[in-house]
């Protein structure tokens, strides 16, 4: 892979610290449509980043040093791009069919045929007197699931679909709280069938419902679901090929059908196939995959913002930072790079955030007087779907302001009331959320994210952070018990309290 | 106000720069438990922390310059302490009757007064048809409320609560769905009665309930809310000398008190009070306030970090993280010091997080291998209140696990596999959760947070960065309507795109 001279994009912002966003659109008003550009149901506004034309340049030049376009022709062709695993991450094959290589091809049909059966499965649940589901999983086996379900849940859906995750015990007890377990069915999803959480929480909903018949699993590991008691016509399969927080196209999309129904859930596979179409196909200046992983580039490593924010204006999407966490600091919190060797640059910011307008009374005064700059990605929804016209007006009106105010700020004699402005913003627009825009989005933060672990030459598709937690973790559960001591000093002194109070 | 020297704790960090947690502990073991107190029924250990003692010998000479506990007692005793809007913040009269300066004493009174009118109400409440409670705010009028209403409430409670915020129609569509008209009523919180989202929303909820007899409010503008259609006697006070993120403990808990009895709702006030007095009175080296506030500043001032992650390992408090967003956010997201200079410190981090263990399998990857340092606040309950042990005793494993991986980390002959360290947290541990336990809690985060506005010379207690945005929201409304036209560029052509997909 080509190195990327990151230096290139630290001197253009030194050359712009004196040029806020406010004095950047002044000098160059034609950017409020020249840096916008759409894909399907998604239009994007870049103009109040904090680059101008000639830092654009230099940043379009390392999507073409670090081979952005071929990238993405790996990624859909099934290359290994998880070279550290062996693997490739083939999660456009769960939506389209777009490449011809052979692998990709036989992973799309292999998706299809899953999706036959668990259409299958879905009518027979339909049929039956179940009105409630339980999805047990964690991470990529959840967070997936249950933005999209909460997203595009409609009034008078035919199921009520539950999420557990949390190994805490207070989960378990307050999901099925109320719920009558002769009418829930239960899904455990886990790739591995060996994620501790899912299964204690799997074994509690089983033993509560006291029926196997409604236990259904979604997993690479037949044999270790099969053990758990759960017969193979009810088990979905996981492919290696597919990363867990990548999966929620797949069968782990099980309780999103379940949730919006089966056409809804293609319509989404479709919205993203749109744009892993769009992300392979278009030039880089109309790309809104390249323009939106430039853009993050742009602001850690010129500028070094150490986080992110995303703010959906749309109650719907509130789950969406929670979800865009996993995808985007799993996949890009590494610190070497492909090769093994230590990168020299940041990787990863903190992406972090909520739904506005809440988040306006909560954390908005430190984005607009803090002394730290946080750029941010608004998310709003341009037609309603619910009867109350006036708030919409409102939560678009606040939506724009956001943007304006934090870029432009405001000059006040009292220092108290000032405003320096210059934060910067992205701002994505849906036309509507329909599964289809929704997918769209969703597989835009992909690829986007993709391409940032390829500006930095890093895998976006590994996990080797989270084992460590879960080794010391077994280690301590007979320490816990009494059963050991600790080595660690500090771990034992825990421990001690622990006792004393439990 | 003396001037705080923060040289001094960068040079502490440099010296400590090639002494990571690891061997800290190594070189003095006894800091496992010297690094560790008690304040009720809470525990705190900071010895995974990147100091030694030099080190917070420096910080609590900080804590003498910047007079601590003078401030604590200014506090408590009612002065100014919000001077820029020449009001005390008088949060702990709410809760307690610590001091004997008439304002404080007078405050405390009316607090007790306003609660005797809220019991009143809601044993009538108890003794009608109605089961759910619809509470309207946003901000300070909803985060406190949320957070304790759903850390607390238990199964077969009297009221079902609800909270509508956000001004997306979207939220009062699904809040009401379900809900019986005749068999609801609806709080509407708001200090000012002026509130945006609130009063849309209001009017939304008072319609759909067709019976302003079920409508309360909780304001310090009795007369607006009248105007509403509330009758008096359906009014609950607020007050200036409380600030909307501080405001949990007055009137604005009504809702909490609904949804966890009276009896509770005075417990939690108690457990506050607790630490009230603890923080006013402990001596420094064993003041739970003071080593939090210290160590805040430590991480942010002599390490640099940019963020404080906040990770409650309870199903519980999931929603501690969002509610901890307003309070330190917005208390200390300020750039200016109270005699108007500017700062030349940076402030308050972003403050964000989630529940364990769902976030181990989320961005838990980027704490152990990113490039950037995230200090933690783990936040444990050492008794559980639900019948699954063996689920609980994997969750304290993998609270223990986690801060014990961070710190030490683990070598590697992979790079990719390779844990560097080094990684700074404290833990929290709660006995319970209880009522006075939550109360605790939360209160020493609200003095750990005035502590650094104390250590940086700022106001906690204003937000006047949340005035920009809502005045060019009034601005935009006209423009979106077609009005009138924008003047910013961006603006103009992001209103063109919305008219086009209207």
């Amino acid at each position: 892979m080509a190195t990327v001279d990151f230096e290139v994009l630290r001197n253009a912002a030194a050359r712009l610290q004196s040029a806020p966003i406010s004095k950047l659109i002044a000098d160059d008003p034609a950017r409020a449509g020249d840096f916008a550009l759409r894909a399907g149901a998604l239009y994007a506004n870049f103009a109040r980043q904090r680059y101008d034309r000639t830092a654009l340049d230099a940043l379009f030049a390392l999507a073409e040093t670090a081979d952005f376009p071929g990238a993405m022709q790996r990624l859909i062709d099934g290359d290994t791009v998880n070279a550290t695993e062996g693997r490739s991450a083939l999660h456009t094959a769960l939506r389209g069919d777009l490449s011809p290589a052979p692998v990709a091809h036989a992973a799309s049909a292999q998706a299809r045929e899953a999706r036959t059966r668990m259409a299958a499965l879905i009518d027979a649940l339909s049929a039956s007197n179940v009105t409630d589901i339980v999805s047990v999983g964690i991470g990529g086996s959840d967070l997936g699931p249950r933005l999209v379900a909460d997203a595009l849940s409609l009034p008078g859906a035919r199921f009520r679909v539950h999420f557990l995750s949390n190994v805490d015990g207070a989960a378990a007890q307050r999901t099925l709280a109320g719920l009558d377990p002769a009418r829930t069915a239960a899904i455990l999803i886990s790739k591995t069938f060996g994620t501790q959480e899912t299964l204690l929480n799997g074994t509690i909903v089983r033993d509560w419902l006291g029926d196997d018949g409604r236990v259904y699993a979604v997993s690479a590991n037949v044999e270790r679901a099969a053990k758990f008691g759960i017969a193979p016509e009810r088990i979905l399969p996981m492919w290696d090929w597919v990363g867990g927080r990548y999966s929620l196209w797949s069968a782990v999309g099980f309780p999103i059908a379940l949730a919006i129904g089966m056409d809804r859930f293609e319509a989404l596979l479709a919205g993203a196939a749109e744009m892993d179409a769009h992300a392979l196909k278009a030039p880089p200046r109309e790309n809104l995959a390249f323009w939106h992983a430039l853009t993050a580039i742009w602001n850690r490593n010129a500028f070094g913002a150490a986080t992110q924010a995303v703010l959906p204006y749309d109650e719907r999407l509130r789950l969406l930072p929670n979800y865009l966490q996993q995808l985007v600091m799993e996949s890009l919190g590494k610190s070497v790079r492909l090769d093994g060797a230590p990168l020299r640059e940041q990787t990863v910011p903190v992406w972090w955030g909520g739904p506005g307008t809440d988040t306006q009374h909560s954390f908005f005064q430190a984005l607009h007087q803090g002394t730290q700059i946080v750029p941010a990605d608004f998310i709003g929804v341009v037609r309603n779907d619910d009867p109350y016209s006036e708030n919409h007006q409102a939560l678009l009106a606040n939506l724009l302001a956001q943007t304006e105010a934090l870029a432009n700020g405001q000059a006040n004699d009292d220092p108290h009331r000032a405003y320096a402005g210059n934060r910067p913003s992205t701002l994505l627009l849906l036309d509507a959320l329909t599964p289809e825009a929704l997918g769209q989005l969703i597989a835009l933060y992909e690829h986007s994210v993709y391409l940032q672990s390829v500006a930095w030459g890093i895998n976006a598709f590994d996990q080797f952070g989270v084992e460590l937690g879960k080794q010391v973790a077994n280690r301590l559960l007979p320490a816990l018990r009494g059963e050991t001591e600790a080595d660690d000093p500090v771990t034992a002194a825990l421990l001690a309290e622990l006792k004393l109070r439990l």
